[in-house]
């Protein structure tokens, strides 16, 4: 992957499923539609997910930048 | 959803009911009526939810977005 | 109501009486005289409460917006 | 009282006891002599007070704003 | 090592193999491939690792700067 | 004392010495020989304290602004 | 020693050993090679203690100025 600013890496992300991990230590998956410089970021298709399983659905999602841990592809 | 920027889906969610969930592991659920760059949020009709049952009726609340992580749709 | 900014909400709630919750899990109730951008707020008559019952009588209070979670009318 | 800004109420606090709360739980108790944008805020005659009971004599204190909840007035 | 400023460091250490340590506990490790001022991190071929083995495979993952402690070379 | 700001205190506390409390419960003792508007404050002769014990000399000491929450003197 | 700024003190610990602790309680020893004005550090050499052993050794580690709480002299 050819990324020189790290928000490069999440352009490259946009539209494809992604894993957003929180401080509270929750997992959101869904499709990434939208993020800003302070990693405000938007989910479409969204679910929780603990322990392997999902635990809710929660369709299009704002997550605050602010409670973001890491933001990985969801294969 | 079509959204370039995550204010884009908060602004589309105006005037719908959603869930917006708090770093201290609260439910708020209610009406959008406005937010800010902060994230700062005014729900109409709120109220507090625990364990899928209301708590709590609130009115018109502000909430201030330092303490809020994930902002949904309440269908 | 009608709101397009969170702080129009607050500005329509000043003199009238206010919960302000707090992250320790305070309530702290009184009438809103004063707040800014930063959601510090000052409220007057203030009292804080604990199990729905007037735990501490305040007078006048600062309440520094970092600490604020919550603020909705005491009915 | 009349104040339009929160931090005119803290003017008019000036030179009086006036009691501050701490993240941490702790009440500094003293004469407020100085603030500023940030809450710093330094007071006179200052003692840690706990349970009700002084629990150690400060003299001259600056509290950092960062760590202040609540300030209201020691009557 | 010649660095004059802090960010030189990471700048010598792209392409390479990095330890990244979060607030939370975590060891994430991989290929550093982008930062910026806020210590926004791109990592390439990450996983996390616990106890000293992979306990999950990440794949190019963003980790949030606000989360990240220490960085310091995977040798 | 005469002060209109906090940094004013601050400033009449130079090279007196002083005991400066952190978030984490320490209590770090020195002569203040430098300061900033974030308050990160720079001790000589300074000793960490523990149950009104000397726990450990220190020697010059940089304490960062954001773990401070109260200056006092030490008389 | 003469300072009057903070962050002279640290420009006089360059190249020299410090003791970075940490809000989670780390202590990390190394040559000071790099610092900025958020107080993100990079350290040469450098090490991990516990209980006045060395735990892990790490190299050239760049510690994120958020997470430090005291710089103080490795003697």
């Amino acid at each position: 992957m050819e990324v020189s600013r790290p928000l490069d890496a999440l352009n490259k992300a946009r539209d494809k499923r992604v894993i957003v991990e929180t401080k509270g230590g929750k997992q959101i998956l869904g499709k990434l539609k939208a993020f800003d410089i302070h990693i405000n970021v938007v989910l479409d298709d969204a679910e929780e997910r603990a322990n392997g399983e999902v635990s809710r659905k929660l369709g299009t999602v704002f997550i605050r930048g602010d409670t973001i841990t890491i933001i990985s592809p969801a294969e």
